[in-house]
């Protein structure tokens, strides 16, 4: 296991007005994330979202792959899907970590905008290659996490550089290509 | 524009017994492909697939998204998936690319299994800076390219390793975190 748990956040992010909301859930998104942490041997991914019809969803979705014939037909998914926890906030993420760790996390943001005093990626990987404490990494579902998000995390890390300023990924690939810089053991 | 070009595979590939197969088109493979080539500034991404009415369904999302009010109201996901190319076959997607450089592309595989000689992420990026040919790079969908696609290919390249064997990535997320191996310039 390594020290850092990700966080696929529905609320509070930011929709293309820029308001905040509660963004609905992706189904692919959940299986995308599950598979991307479980390769990567991230203890758990969080889905944070408010919405009680929501979480109801996520759970009908799990035990379709987590029990019975989903589960026999693709053992995979289940091992990747029991990965994800759903939580109401990013307070109960954060007590989550705390209580399997003994240590609060700190809470990296993540955004596809530039932000002053962002963290590069290899600043971030090399922080994790020595750790002392867990770490909490956001990604904002919708138009990307609402400054409230933002603001009460520990650090930002930079956006991820197009070739020429286009930087439009989804919220799937740009957590695997952002995990595997962090990451990765094979280049 | 890098000498790269990418392939989403849906035939031929495999089914889940290891039988060769045409795979359905999935509506957020097509979008996320589009979005990482295009923030990768790769030329295109052929969607392969003999099945017309698979074709025409992929023509039906394209002119969706690239007229009237999807372009609107997402002028980046107009600038993304139009550089999505239909084609019926591998031979297709060579012979275009070899119309637009005129010169026949060298074709790597990609597979979640090991193969003897396979290239290391690091020597097929060596070779892309030095490039004297484009390069086409071919993802498969369902169960992942047929030996057919694979022993067909100029050069495999290592599959992604995960901390301990797990490897049932996404093929988004794996095409996205290879594509940042092979071209990122903002480590």
């Amino acid at each position: 296991m390594v020290p850092l748990y990700v966080a696929l956040v529905h609320y509070p992010v930011l929709n293309r007005k820029g308001e905040t909301i509660a963004s609905a859930i992706t189904n692919l998104d959940l299986h995308d994330m599950a598979r991307t942490v479980r390769t990567y041997a991230i203890p758990a991914c969080y889905i944070v979202t408010p919405l009680q019809d929501q979480q109801a969803l996520i759970k009908r979705l799990l035990d379709h792959w987590c029990k019975g014939i989903g589960k026999e037909l693709h053992p995979d998914r289940d091992e990747a899907l029991k990965r994800l926890k759903i939580v109401d906030d990013l307070a109960a993420a954060r007590d989550d970590i705390r209580a399997a760790w003994g240590e609060t996390p700190l809470v990296w943001a993540t955004t596809a905008k530039e932000q002053s005093g962002a963290l590069t990626h290899r600043q971030a990987r090399h922080r994790l290659a020595n750790a002392r404490h867990p770490y909490l990494l956001l990604f904002g579902t919708g138009w990307g996490l609402a400054p409230e998000a933002i603001g009460e995390a520990d650090g930002v890390l930079k956006a991820i550089q197009g070739r020429d300023g286009y930087n439009h990924l989804s919220v799937r690939c740009a957590a695997a290509i952002l995990i595997d810089r962090l990451l990765h053991t094979d280049r």
